[in-house]
């Protein structure tokens, strides 16, 4: 009888323990401040002058009334909008091979100081990593690193959450610009 | 002696018991891959063009500086930026009553093939469901299905996480479009 | 030997115990609808309307090939797409000191009633909190409240997700409006 009880209180634990287990597990990482999962890729902007159609990877394609669409505005650019179609590569090299393409929108919304926000995809495509990952947020260039949202994914990075930290890696008059993105994932599926 | 330890045993067991059902209760549904809420519309595209004012749900608002907003640019439409109020169906017709509009952006921001980007909210108001669902994702429109994020939600859909798939299912010149949208939830409250 | 079965089923269950208690304290709250964390900001919009660029926080920046960027769009404004930089404060007073600045974009996407629909980051910067917060959703302005994500977060508000409630708090001529933002977060690490 005793020995019944016993036995008893075991299959609920060892019942209890099986279903919690397989209930977290779906879960790759719990939530917690270490990522579960961590890259670094770079994109590479190009917009378009009035001069380079054929390089240009990125357009403005909204701008205030003062403004042309040509070239960016003046008050740091407030106001404009670009669309972006922009390679990611794996290192800071233009010429690598990409990885994948970031696609989305920035504008520039701040008449005293350089200041943008970002609404954008990764979809990317290479032999590491088939997916999309998608972004947004606030990016105050003058800062060294900028934290953005990683709000979500699909494919390899199904339901994804997490921070991206930018890094401007390089900046060329106002044609160019080189964005190091480190993707921190704290809710992995 | 051996009894009340047993007993307190059982108590502390059923005491943890109680504390994590009624922890994990507040979701409805773990962590998994399989969807706490799963449900398939259509929304309907009608794009301005100068000659169809009184029908159209959608209008070019932004363009690259080649191109205007009256007719979708050329370079697969690269840089056109659209914002749209369209009408949601339970089922492929266009006439069918709506339960809903979709309203937000999508841009083309691809030069070589026909590939967008779209942030936008269903506002669903009818008898089976009332609230919001918020999407963001890259729709590369020649593949046959997509996957973008629902980043979130409201009312019916409150914290509402999970993956959209588009198909295209009518494309009519460059006026109509018809996108049957498959939304699997993995996170619901 | 019936001791010692009794003593191991309390470690397993001690063990479980702590297992249990820490995998789920890296966040702070468990899912459920009480908010984990709860703030009341409000956000001023100044729109350019060509005579007060010295005050002016937002301007339009796209609008239908029937409309200006000048003033906003007859149709209730449908097309209009705005970019803002907008001051928060923590009362209803334009005049009070900033706390942060609420940086995005709105469109008004309805021709026959007034309808936008927002994505935009609050960047907070005060003794209070340092962080930002990301939102989508729609907002049909006519409504007393409406219901948007919090999509994410960083800093102090890292990984956050909830809703936001919007009232609009004043509304003067089509120059200016301050919008009442309750933020309510579900999710917090």
């Amino acid at each position: 009888m005793a020995g019944g009880r016993k036995a008893s209180i075991l299959h609920l634990l060892f019942f209890f323990l099986l279903f919690s287990s397989s209930a977290l597990s779906a879960k790759r990482t719990l939530r917690s401040r270490q990522p579960c999962k961590n890259l670094v890729l770079y994109f590479h902007d190009i917009i378009y002058n009035g001069r380079n159609s054929a390089n240009a990877t990125a357009a403005i394609v909204g701008a205030p009334v003062w403004a042309n669409r040509t070239i960016l505005a003046g008050l740091n650019h407030f106001g404009d909008v670009v669309v972006f179609d922009d390679p990611i590569t794996l290192d800071n090299n233009l010429n690598s091979d990409p990885v994948g393409r970031a696609q989305g929108i920035y504008i520039y919304d701040n008449k005293e100081i350089f200041n943008a926000w970002l609404a954008f995809t990764f979809v990317l495509n290479s032999t590491d990593y088939k997916g999309t990952i998608n972004f947004v947020g606030a990016d105050p260039l003058m800062n060294k690193t900028r934290d953005i949202s990683v709000v979500g994914g699909t494919g390899d990075f199904f339901m994804a959450r997490g921070i991206a930290t930018l890094m401007t890696d390089a900046f060329e008059g106002e044609v160019y610009f080189r964005l190091r993105t480190e993707i921190k994932l704290y809710e992995c599926y």
